[in-house]
């Protein structure tokens, strides 16, 4: 772990510090986020999360959505009720009152296609100012797998054998000498050295680099129904599961919501709302008689389907 | 004032009693702000702005800052100073991770120009599902002023004597008149009574609404910047300068560079930078010979003078 | 209608002006569009929404779509099955890639509903500079409706016979009424005249104003699946479905595939899906077995009913 | 060069055959840019930006803007002189009235840099889906400087002879070597292949990537402002520079403004404007007597002095 500090204490011995500190508070507090700050959640094999603050709790969205709705919500007994009623109904400003903020250590691939959500706030460690550490991300054997052969984005069976471990020793054997050449172009040792901005470039995709990412629990949710989601790519959706596991403890009831409309939910088309309602009289429906293409039935079974 | 509660309690109680309980936290807590939390800070005749709640503070830029450019921030000695540079040179994503939740009761004419500001979260009072309270802004006598003649946009001279009160009295009855047909139409007694939605148009853009509105320093700084200026319109400054108070207690680093950097500074341009060197070399510069047109003469004049 | 033009010429000859001028463009270019620029289609009782300009067409979203995913797009053979494959996969960043600029004149009260989206580039007639029309929205008897009495937001009832009538009296005499105080606080006939950005706020807010919106397709597809919908507002609904009619045009591939996955399509909770398993195999599911809520259970029985 | 187009056509045939077609439009169109059009602008040593669509130009910033102030504008005469005054005083939706699609080839680690501007649509080339290309970015040799010494961020001397040379070879090994084992373990020849998403995390942030960018003129002016100065990395400053030119002959008013009041202007702070009142009086001011640290000063006095 490699977070940057006050000088002359460890990372363990600053998060200690800033954990031993408490204040007294009127906002919004919740008590299982408290316990999360700021301790690192490890995430892959040098990766981690950790909630540096966080603004509201459920209660914030029912508050904010009553005073959008005022009297108006008076019908919706209680918080719960009303969130879930937020949620089904697609309101998404209730859901930008709470704003969360994490400290996250991941590999620049991942890094590239997290920052395509663009409605964050995000501060990264800059290589032009500084010296990018040498920890790169080398997957678990279980993780080595092969181009699926069905979809052209995504994975299919494991390697093995000889051909797993090659793929290994490329990896480590490649990470430690671009590292090597980046420590040697960048010495100043008998020579000018080079530029960080430059030198960096040899660094490749597997390499750490670390942020913080701070967005609004709206944006937060439409991330992890795309990264939480099995189609994600591995490598990020081990992050969003490990936002998941702080996101529940922080908003119960929306996170609830969250998994029951969204994450386990399923969008059904004009056409397939159409299937369904002929199925459910009885009619036998294929492919054939659905009006969908190949792969919009398969998809479409597999929705229905156990 | 009409901030929405729980049933039997006035906003009043409600209030006393958020401002009764206190938390525990580890978050970066900012004692000049809990004594702000859920107070009322009166702006025109019946509107106001509070702060619901709020996250980081000068040391949380710091802290950002410092994951982006690690060792590379050394050389600033200090917190302040990093603060100011950052804001010279136009560094925006620390200041972005410091967000404020406030909530907001303002004419509707004001909240028009405000929500031109994109980049926040925005929950207003929903006139659709709930009914609008008799409450209009009606200018104080030094406010109302004449059309400039100088100025398509913006004020004059002050209206006086018979117009001035003719001025107050057409706004008043127009208010009170427009708001009686309002209850009028929605009333349910002896007749159906019309929709919300509907009724809602016959009023006039002086009465007062409310919002959450929840947004990060650095676009805070933006707003504040706009409308906080001498060319604003004065009903929306009022609220830019009634915020300004409560961030100079909230990040007073930041914001004294803010002062120093933005609102109290001016941009130069090309010509105005020429004109400006050779007046330093002595040269007596007009605008027959600066290049600038009237205007823009005029506009470096007012900047450069005391 | 009272679009701004160059002086000397009436709106009418302006478009036709407009609409006589060609140019030879190598851009992508959409003749049904052609046909659609500058005229003004009609909604409401003084509205208009006229196309300004445009950029690409569904040619552009394949295009852009083949850039990102290469190779891995052979499989899908032709470009109407690409897009409905990126429209069913929630991929947004292609769709991003068409523009469109329209202008729009609409009433106060559905020009702040419309704001509340807020990916998109506006530019509102300034009522600080400038002086507002003697144009106001009057419902069409038809659109005189009660308060719903299933639901806090939205219409129930026609309005009949006195009621109806007096509604009309009154929102016409208001109107008219604050519009001749408007003027006789402006003017400058005998006395000092009341500033512009001021004297608005007595205007109510079925007056109507103007604006340029740009927007692209992505976004417009997500405005016009909230406001297209049957539970949108009845006024914004007008515009959502003048525009639906031209983006047909524009892209005709896009909108149908977003007809029958967004439009007329519908999202299942987790519970939802659930009871559609058991359903379909062979199970008499009720709300009590359902697990659902009574609201929720009456909003997906109305989904899955024909 | 390496566009993704149809089977069958070089990349060449490609442009010439795009730049063959012409249509009839009622669009603003500017020649000058139609020549631009699809023509790839070469960048670096593989890179490129290309013109692949635009909407709008100066005289639709001139429309939006009448829209906005109407009769308010009649006191600028001529559209570039409006123009000017929109910019001097930070108008920016009139700017956001104009479009540009970008296709653009660059080394990943510009590219890290460039999407750090959120406002902006991107649509970049897929490594889940596809095969990188084996192409490199390599400094030229008088671009092979230093780490400054004055500044943490930003270069210093040009390294020379063997050390210059080391570096290059260095680069060029292992850039070729990462790609051979990029390639090595994508091969399904006697093995499984890894999967694509997985190989790529070999690569080195040299390597070449492509997207489409589309931006409007006034967030594109944001970016060229930070990024064609002087301080920005020269790599990406290569492309900032390829871009103005483009703009230049797009809206030729505009980014003549932009140019006298952004590029080349200067934004002073409030100590800035006081010590250059005093400077004009006569007095003989220094750092000492400034109030400005000894960074600021520096600034200061870098602005003022030719």
């Amino acid at each position: 772990m490699n977070i940057q500090y006050a000088p002359h204490s460890s990372p363990e011995e600053e998060i200690a510090e800033m954990r031993a500190r408490t204040f007294e508070t009127r906002r919004a507090t919740v008590p299982a986020m408290e316990e999360h700050l700021y301790l690192p959640k490890k995430v892959l094999d040098h990766g981690f999360v950790r909630v540096i603050d966080y603004m509201g709790d459920d209660g914030a969205i029912v508050q904010s959505a009553r005073v959008s709705y005022g009297k108006g919500t008076k019908a919706v007994q209680n918080d719960e009720g009303l969130i879930r009623y937020l949620m089904r109904h697609w309101h998404s400003t209730p859901f930008e009152m709470c704003e969360i903020k994490l400290h996250v250590k991941l590999p620049v691939f991942v890094a590239r296609q997290w920052i395509r959500h663009r409605t964050a706030n995000v501060n990264e460690y800059s290589a032009r100012y500084s010296i990018l550490d040498r920890e790169f991300y080398i997957p678990a054997p279980e993780q080595l797998a092969a181009q699926s052969t069905v979809n052209n984005q995504g994975r299919g069976e494991l390697l093995e054998g000889e051909e797993a471990q090659r793929v290994l020793d490329l990896l480590r054997a490649d990470a430690g000498r671009a590292y090597d050449h980046y420590e040697a172009m960048l010495s100043q040792d008998g020579q000018k050295g080079l530029a960080r901005e430059l030198a960096r470039m040899n660094l490749p995709a597997n390499i750490y680099t670390q942020w913080y990412w701070k967005v609004d629990l709206h944006n937060l949710f439409h991330f992890l129904r795309l990264r939480a989601d099995a189609h994600a790519q591995y490598e990020i959706r081990a992050y969003a599961e490990a936002i998941c596991d702080i996101v529940k403890d922080w908003v119960p009831f929306a996170f609830a919501a969250f998994e029951d409309y969204r994450l386990g939910g399923a969008q059904l088309s004009a056409k397939g709302l159409d299937c369904l309602r002929r199925m459910l009289a009885g009619e036998e429906v294929t492919q054939e008689t659905s009006g969908m293409s190949k792969g919009e039935w398969r998809e479409f079974v597999g929705v229905i389907d156990t």
